[in-house]
């Protein structure tokens, strides 16, 4: 019997059900599901929506279903248990069970008992994993409290950057320019009565319109920028390697040199972020493996299938990664 | 005939009615009422209770004040516009401006028609005035896009401080306990399944539970930390100084050396940023003139008696300072 698998990420939620020899037999995706950036309602509809998609794309009954685990942020405790609730109500198998989506993450890149996993997308944390399970946390408390160096802390430097330029606070930086376009305003001259250029009130009042979070989308700007040389945006790049170093080393310890698991939009696909995070590790040890993976879809699976007591070993984890589909670009 | 002062801060807003003398009649305070942060009906209705609480103790009609001047946040346009039909409706003078809250800080401290003004309590900005009015602007931007070294950006560093002390991202700071003390939490020994310290966790759920701007009230234990010598706590201290003093840069121009008019509770009783703020501006230029004040109030009453042809010289001033209200203790 086939399990289900569902990785519930900050900007869609994928679910796919895999045969036991690894083999992703349907799949399907639908928007983010994470009840605190979502609400519970909506994250709850848009996993069961995933979920029965999947098992529609594989001809597969929640009954034929032998184990399935979501991945998912801060899984434990009662919003675990609510959701789990949720999700049965909705038609999907009662033998769910909820799996932080770090964990996941790890699982996907490394079959290791132990080691560690830097997760970096619109959020950021890293864990230590011992015997197969969470050991310590670091980071990973949003967008007001932490998440340094993660997509919503880095677009949120981007627009900060911006503003000080307008109002002379620091130093030019294409950033400006670039955030300017990406919002399809313009830079008109001219002095509001308060001396401000007008684009700056523009820009206050779309960005205010914006979620918090939503400040994520304008990392790709930063990237842009520091690969064509601008100082500002290079200092940006830089500071967010330094801020994820920290916090993968808040959980090294010595007894555990590795394998280090990479996840994220922000360590996946850019690789400077990704060196200068992982640079003192590597520096301190030799030989440690550094793995980079996409999401935690497969690590869910792998999750699921040895909860159904399949020994998963590298043949199962390779097929997993050659029949899952491949996540969207701008997942984070 | 009298004139009416209403100054809307980010804690209260207070109202005075003002004869041509610079003597107060009567005065009122209610709650904050920034259309911004408060809702705009509710703004409009606290700004009426105060002026006509502030005019049922004088004993003044509306129809017996002059001229009233409404100092507030971003006061322009169409903002502007819309609180003033509001607050004629609300049975307020016809006669009512509005005036931003920057340039009232900077008449309440000062009667010279050129100079600048620095203002730093909830939120922080500074302005160059020239001819009586604003001529430039820098920062004032709130909380998720400047406000660099507000009593915003000064609590939530003390909050980023303690969760990095707490999963062990940061070096141990006094803040942690003090922040813990401050929300009534314990920490207790042990750890959840993510290996985090349970004290971490409901801290992000309490402080999630604020809106962000009420970080400001954690802004004390930095001072209070920074004064029994904590490092983390006296970099910050020093940081939001380096952040006022860029802002304050940004509006210098050379042909206006000051006065210098400090507002806002982050400078008006903390010397150590106030001192670190105006450092460079001191010592670039000679004898430049430096005035603490606590709001706008004065300045507002000052703006309102210009308006019906009072000359208002230093006597009136100090008469407004000798017989307006002080502000209460907690007000930004």
């Amino acid at each position: 019997m086939p399990v289900l698998a569902i990785d519930v990420g900050g900007t869609s939620t994928r679910a796919a059900i895999v045969s036991t020899d690894g083999t992703c037999v349907g799949s399907a995706r639908a928007r983010a599901g994470n009840p605190t950036s979502s609400g519970a309602d909506d994250a709850a509809a848009a996993i069961a929506e995933a979920a029965l998609a999947a098992m529609a794309g594989a001809a597969v009954d929640p009954g034929d279903v032998a184990a399935g685990v979501v991945a998912i942020a801060g899984a434990s405790g009662q919003v675990g248990a609510w959701l789990v609730t949720e999700l049965a109500r909705a038609g999907l198998p009662e033998q769910l069970t909820l799996e932080a989506d770090l964990l996941a993450a790890f699982c996907s890149g490394s079959l290791a008992p132990a080691g560690y996993a830097l997760i970096a997308g619109t959020g950021a944390a890293a864990i230590r994993v011992r015997n197969g399970r969470i050991e310590a946390t670091a980071d990973g408390l949003g967008w007001l409290l932490g998440d340094a160096g993660s997509g919503f802390w880095i677009g949120r430097r981007a627009v900060l950057a911006a503003t000080r330029d307008l109002d002379d606070r620091g130093p030019p930086t294409a950033l400006t320019d670039l955030l300017v376009a990406e919002l399809g305003l313009i830079r008109s001259s001219g002095r509001g009565t308060d001396g401000r250029v007008p684009v700056l009130r523009q820009l206050v009042a779309v960005l205010y319109g914006l979620r918090p979070v939503e400040l994520s989308r304008f990392a790709p700007l930063v990237f842009d920028a520091a690969a064509a040389g601008d100082d500002v945006a290079t200092g940006i790049v830089g500071s967010a390697g330094d801020a994820l170093a920290a916090t993968l080393t808040a959980v090294l310890v010595p007894d555990i040199a590795g394998p280090i698991v990479l996840s994220g939009s922000i360590v996946s696909r850019q690789p400077a972020v990704a060196q200068r995070a992982v640079r003192s590790v590597l520096t301190a040890a030799e030989g440690v493996e550094v793995i980079t993976v996409s999401d935690g879809l497969a690590g869910a699976a792998v999750l699921a299938l040895r909860q159904v007591g399949v020994t998963v070993d590298d043949s199962i984890l390779v097929r997993l990664h050659g029949s899952l589909p491949p996540p969207v670009a701008d997942q984070a």
